[in-house]
């Protein structure tokens, strides 16, 4: 299978994915907060752009039904129920309901490869049963989410993990980003935070305070559930 | 001082340089050409995108002092007089004279970073004499060109070369792209080669037979000359 590497959610504007699969990362934190939420038993999430998007949406659904999540600056946003910490999204709060959410960087990724075949998330904690799935596919494009614009080494590390698994699988052509990622994975694994130690976001969020939502976010494949997105809304994939 | 890396000529579009110092990176092969152009006595070099543009631009031009280089799918263009071989560059060829360039990737990235207060032109074979120059900056954008708007390792190599050379003279903060090059820099600087094996665009020029211009273009900090771009024509920068 050939796999190809997107640094950026914006980048992923400007690519063809018409006849591939796209597995989206944003490890810090969306696709581990949209993981969790579905693993939990939600019913979907729905990534949309801007915060008034978000408000509209909730105005015409069931309130007692749905929960608005995600974050600005990292941080809940005014008058949502939720913010971006996966540690929030337990199975008493979101089990049964329809979560709509919104971050910087994230949800944009999602919406800018609308193009693809199938659009599937992944992050640390779900990345050995995204590999399950897409490692039959032929054409698969990972894209990093990144942050504000700029490459993530979070997202790229737990690029090179699935190329590592997938690798383990199937056989594997990649591009450059894919192989530098890869061989950053395969140097990494044995401290996974301590490779991350000068991402900038992850600093930020440890300057924020939010520890246990890092460890929580690297813990590796830990989970069944693979996001995949459906006309607009993010379900759990279900094997045929 | 601050360094960014973009990965890719096409993602410098996006960034606004305005403030900042710009170093276009194209190993393979327009930086290393437009460096040893300049080093043996052309006069200087003007990059165009089109190689219509190329031709209207020789039709202007005084033919006996001009002459036209560059590549399409990394082969001479037809009717031009040199291709995109740095060894084509030699003094006895190109000494006084202007060259017009264009390239797939590399020209193109220089036509993209226009905004920025400075733009200069490294590559491995001028490395240290670039960082002589821009050690005193502040704010340093490194821009990769890539390969047909995908990220290219050589060039990231090369990055992470200069970020090495930087660090060595002067205090440094980067951007998590920067992070991992320096990262993959220093584990590779014994065997570039190596470290390169698997790059698309080397396996490229390896099949067309270029290995003595993949040699040329990896040999580090050999010359003094460090190309900028001035008024659309690139020159040999000189100290004041």
């Amino acid at each position: 299978m050939i796999i190809s590497v997107v640094p950026t959610a914006q980048q992923a504007q400007d690519i063809d994915f018409n006849g591939k699969t796209a597995v989206v990362i944003d490890v810090l934190r969306a696709t581990s907060v949209i993981t969790t939420a579905l693993d939990n038993g939600a019913q979907e999430v729905i990534p949309v752009k801007t915060v008034e998007q978000a408000q509209s949406l909730y105005a015409a659904s069931d309130p007692g039904n749905t929960l608005r999540g995600g974050e600005r600056n990292s941080l809940k946003i005014e008058g949502f129920d939720l913010s971006n910490s996966p540690l929030e999204y337990k199975r008493p709060t979101v089990e049964g309901k329809t979560v709509i959410l919104t971050t910087t960087n994230g949800t944009n990724a999602i919406n800018n490869v609308n193009g693809a075949d199938e659009v599937m998330l992944a992050c640390f904690r779900n990345a050995a049963a995204v590999v399950d799935v897409i490692a039959g596919r032929k054409d698969v494009t990972i894209v990093c989410a990144g942050t504000e614009g700029k490459f993530s080494l979070d997202d790229g590390l737990c690029a090179g993990l699935l190329i590592e698994l997938l690798k383990q699988k199937t056989e594997v052509e990649t591009d450059d980003l894919g192989l530098l990622l890869h061989r950053f994975y395969k140097e990494s694994k044995a401290n996974l935070l301590g490779a991350l130690s000068g991402c900038f976001h992850l600093k930020r969020l440890f300057t924020l305070g939010f520890y246990d939502d890092i460890r929580f976010c690297l813990e590796t494949s830990c989970v069944k559930t693979v996001p995949v997105l459906r006309e607009g809304k993010i379900i759990k994939y279900q094997t045929s």
